[in-house]
């Protein structure tokens, strides 16, 4: 049960935590559409990919769900390759440089202090840009809020993975703006 | 020496970076302009005292002096005051139920799930709306992403306490969305 008080009429997860408190839920929605859907050299599916795997650190199963459903949607290759991503990204077949910002989102997770100019290097060799380096920190940063908001508060969560595959439709459908109602 | 290139014209900390980026700038700015300082039964100086507090177990020490200087700015009491809470909130003489909100705010600084349905009963006996204990878990939430952004970019942070007082007066007066450029 939330650890406030939900109308039941409002959607699982972020998105009801959002329309509860819409003064904070239009910034935090308008976040997620720049970070993970605008114009970018990185893909929805990859930045996508990226909020998934700091979810499944941070134990959020909303987020962690509904995000790996997002990106693999998006994917060309689809949930088979995101779910070697989430197993293990070192070993998954993508890119050295999403490999990289991967453990860049790694080390983020546990605490921005921990990100090593070595693993800046690594990017960067592979081909990130400042941008995308950037991007990358700030997407994991933003899911370490994300989940903590969405536990922090005991939202109610599906446990049926097959739930977050609508849900998944309607986001790349509509933006996350409007999941601030 | 930060991890991407900031340009030398913009200040230090997390305004930098949002003028860096103000794409993703703009809805961080405004999220921190509604959390910290818009209408709210829990007082501003209350609420930066939350962000100062999450930001000290980040050990993030961009945010933890500014939302401490901000704090101590606006607060009744002063810098003494707020120096009690920063080093031993329980010990401090603050109402039981900012104790207990921060006491929330610690538990979600580790992790969302980390809050129990006790921590909440008990800031909810001690007079917390279901909106204050949202804003609080927000706030701890949010703060979890400013340091980690802060810090995951290595910004450029003022080693000097005395530095924060300006930049504190410039909040207070113009408040948070000017952060963004």
């Amino acid at each position: 049960m939330p650890h406030v008080t939900i109308p039941a009429n409002l959607p699982p997860g972020v998105p009801g935590l959002m329309q509860y408190r819409p003064e904070t839920g239009r910034p935090l929605s308008s976040l997620a559409e720049v970070l993970l859907r605008s114009a970018n050299t990185l893909t929805a599916a990859d930045r996508e990919l990226i909020a998934a795997h700091v979810s499944a650190l941070n134990e959020c199963r909303f987020c962690t769900h509904t995000h790996t459903e997002v990106s693999a949607q998006q994917h060309p290759d689809g949930r088979a390759l995101i779910d070697k991503v989430m197993a293990d990204p070192d070993s998954a077949p993508i890119t050295p440089k999403l490999k990289a910002l991967l453990a860049i989102a790694t080390a983020v997770q546990h605490s921005g202090r921990d990100v090593t100019a070595t693993q800046v290097t690594t990017a960067r060799d592979h081909g990130a840009t400042d941008t995308e380096i950037h991007d990358a920190v700030l997407i994991a940063a933003a899911f370490c809020m994300f989940n903590r908001y969405c536990d922090g508060l005991a939202a109610m969560t599906p446990p049926d993975p097959a739930a977050y595959i609508p849900m998944a439709k309607q986001i790349i459908k509509n933006g996350y703006s409007t999941c601030a109602g």
